[in-house]
């Protein structure tokens, strides 16, 4: 398939389900197909990297190639993945490694910064990992080993503007994705230092990516992991990044607006608001991924080697409910649902999280433009998922049980939910939808490693309204 | 007057102006007038320190005393000033000193919590106030002197958690007034340091005292200061912290959505999104103080003495529209109109503030809820102000112009903008109005010290667009 990138380039049209067309660096697109002849009319906005917009008019059956014609010309040189560029901050970490070894897979040149911290976190807890992992020094020369693909590291903190810098200068990115924050809501809640850190932490080294855009690849796309915890549960649909309001009389499309339930989530929003702020300012582009919870162990270049395994975390600190429910399931522990479990939350297979990330690179933002996709693919309350993982524990022969604990968050238990999800489809995103034999395969896994579960760890042991000022040195 | 403070406790209403009656500890509080008996009947709900509310109905005429007939008894030992304890963090600044002296006064046991990192900034940029100003230990003295009233001091960084604590253990505050942050927006757009310091100054601060207040004070009502310029120049009404929306058939009352527009005001978005969170977690009761731009320099504490004299900042960064063009017009420096001058905010005279901050004190938001004041007194383009104060000059015998500098900032020069205010008149706000003698006088004093202006710090010379990583050493 030929990249649309040219004036006069071709590309083909797949139909991937009943209603969904693949096309790949459309920015909007718009399909009406002739129910009686099967003939396809695409009109579609592309733009080229310096983002000069063009629009194509094509008509062709579903398999043919189309021929755009374009208004403008573009440069096809940088959208390539063989020529651009993408730093992944925090490329070691649950979604920064499967996104990391999908970029290379597909061509981009990717290099990993990355702290580290994640795994000391983990030292410091004393919590692992359900599958062993190796270091990311391993990691890389596995693949390298494997794909004969190169994948630069920076180990350095982000916070360090020197270190960052540097290594800015020294990969030139093309793309930033940011991954590289403290992403847990229990350790954000832990005591008043880690609250602290989390803000710290993730605020200011958003700020220092955001100059580093700025001084040094005012080009470069910052692509950042949202989430959709930013919102809350408003009793009224929740939009992709805006929504617009009509009020005594006038009109105007504005942020929406935010309730966030942890400090963890609320660095989120704080970033969300230096994002666009320096996008209006000083015309930098970028795009905030309001991600869903995150399930599932396995992307198609993870399983290549046992030492490419991504990290899987079942702990009531870092774990979340998917993933914890099937460890649980897999050691005869009962799901810990929190309260009533009618919190209902938007939720990904992290194979689609790299997708939507190579999606979001591959179309990027405008410069000026700061963009909202809401990155998750199906609603489900914490009590579906403990059904849902009962039944299929069940055919595995697990005997599974599901009991209500003390809800150690802060949250609505019984509220409306409905999130809007639709531009990373019409972007192409093609959901890996949660089936029974995704669930398997999960739960296959937890038995696997069973051996390696410590149990302690399951039970949630940080709560929202008992976080006190004191250090808390948590061991089991 | 007696304050309204237990079941059949008296107080006198006093006619201040037309339409607006002044009563004081009031929660809300509706007045109704026989036009033929000028009888006034108030009906007003009032609570006590412990917030259970009471309504009193009573009639009187004008200038007696009513005596409420209240439906649940409370405690007055603590509404009373004499015994409320409360904490003005950075107590030593423009706002928070004649703050802590008109509480002090009106017999508030208060304490200044203060870094004095204000002053810091001052020799760093080769700044100075417009008004010689002492010591705040010495302004403290002079204070006890004239009117034997004790003002405790505690000097140190709420940024340092032990620090905090112990000023909180010892004083043991029932509200804290919170000004103490980096409140200049072009500060905050120097260099990337002075951008990260001041986030990381403003929200970890303020992070800490809703610890402390969590941890040592549960009950203790927060007055935090935020600022117009949370919300930005929106195409609809401003609202005061809330909105409600209809869309797609559903009704919710959402936080307004805010579009700040420097790192400085950002800061402010975050402290409000934080301070929400933990109202709604851990049931802290606070007041975000939506501030517009404050201009004038006495209040009727400072001028008692001149050693009491407050700080007036007229330079590129610290100084704000109108007072910095009452300098220009007294020094022959043209008004600096940034860009077209269409920029339209709320202002209100430094004489309100000190009223609001207390009105604010003496009602206090209830446990668990977060409330938001737009606290503000008239609406004003740049144009407007260079207008009056132009006209003002020339009644002194000024001969003023004003030019138009291209706008360091990246704002709209032109926009819809009408912002509410009712809440702090409900609560007895009586405004000081924008004058020609308001005008008269802070161009006097600009006038009397005109031999202290240092013009070469007039002009802006911080730019939105152009503000760098390395650090700037800002010098004239």
């Amino acid at each position: 398939m030929a990249h649309l990138l040219s004036t006069h380039s071709t590309f083909t049209l797949t139909k991937t389900s009943k209603s969904n067309f693949k096309y790949q660096n459309c920015f909007s697109a718009v399909t009406f197909q002739n129910p009686k002849t099967s003939h396809l009319t695409l009109k579609s906005q592309f733009r080229s990297y310096q983002n000069k917009p063009f629009t194509a008019l094509a008509t062709s059956t579903i398999g043919q190639d189309i021929t755009s014609k374009a208004h403008e010309n573009s440069n096809d040189q940088f959208l390539s993945p063989k020529n651009k560029k993408v730093m992944v901050i925090g490329g070691d970490g649950y979604c920064g490694w499967a996104t990391v070894l999908h970029l290379s897979k597909k061509g981009y040149e990717v290099a990993v910064v990355d702290s580290l911290v994640r795994r000391l976190f983990d030292h410091q807890l004393g919590l692992e990992s359900l599958t062993p992992i190796v270091s990311i020094q391993n990691r890389i020369k596995r693949w390298k080993q494997l794909t004969g693909k190169t994948i630069s590291l920076y180990v350095g903190d982000i916070c360090d503007f020197e270190f960052l810098a540097e290594s800015f200068k020294s990969f030139e990115p093309d793309a930033v994705v940011h991954f590289g924050e403290q992403r847990s809501a229990p350790y954000s809640m832990i005591d008043r230092s880690r609250a602290v850190f989390t803000q710290q932490n993730n605020v200011i080294g958003t700020l220092n990516v955001l100059f580093a855009i700025k001084e040094f690849r005012e080009e470069c796309h910052l692509v950042k992991l949202g989430t959709m915890g930013e919102y809350g549960t408003p009793n009224i649909d929740i939009e992709e990044g805006y929504i617009t309001i009509t009020h005594n009389g006038r009109t105007d499309t504005l942020p929406y607006p935010k309730q966030a339930g942890s400090f963890y989530h609320l660095s989120k929003v704080h970033d969300s608001h230096n994002i666009a702020f320096t996008c209006r300012a000083w015309g930098l582009r970028a795009t905030d991924l309001n991600q869903g919870v995150v399930y599932g162990l396995r992307t198609d270049e993870t399983e290549m080697h046992e030492e490419l395994c991504n990290r899987f975390d079942y702990d009531g600190v870092f774990g979340t409910a998917l993933n914890r429910f099937c460890v649980q399931a897999a050691v005869g522990h009962p799901l810990t649902v929190y309260g009533k479990g009618g919190q209902t939350r938007g939720y990904l297979d992290i194979r689609d999280t790299v997708q939507c990330v190579e999606l979001a690179i591959a179309n990027p933002a405008n410069p000026g433009e700061f963009r909202v996709f809401n990155q998750f693919t199906e609603q489900f309350s914490v009590n579906d998922l403990a059904k849902l993982v009962t039944k299929a524990g069940e055919k595995l022969g697990l005997e599974v049980t599901a009991v209500s604990v003390p809800n150690p968050r802060v949250e609505a238990e019984e509220h409306y939910y409905n999130a809007k999800h639709t531009k990373l489809i019409e972007l192409g995103l093609i959901p890996h939808l949660l089936s029974d034999s995704l669930l398997d395969s999960v739960l296959n896994f937890a038995i696997k490693y069973k051996d390696r579960v410590d149990t302690a760890q399951i039970m949630p042991n940080v709560s929202w309204k008992k976080i006190g000022v004191k250090p808390k040195t948590v061991s089991v």
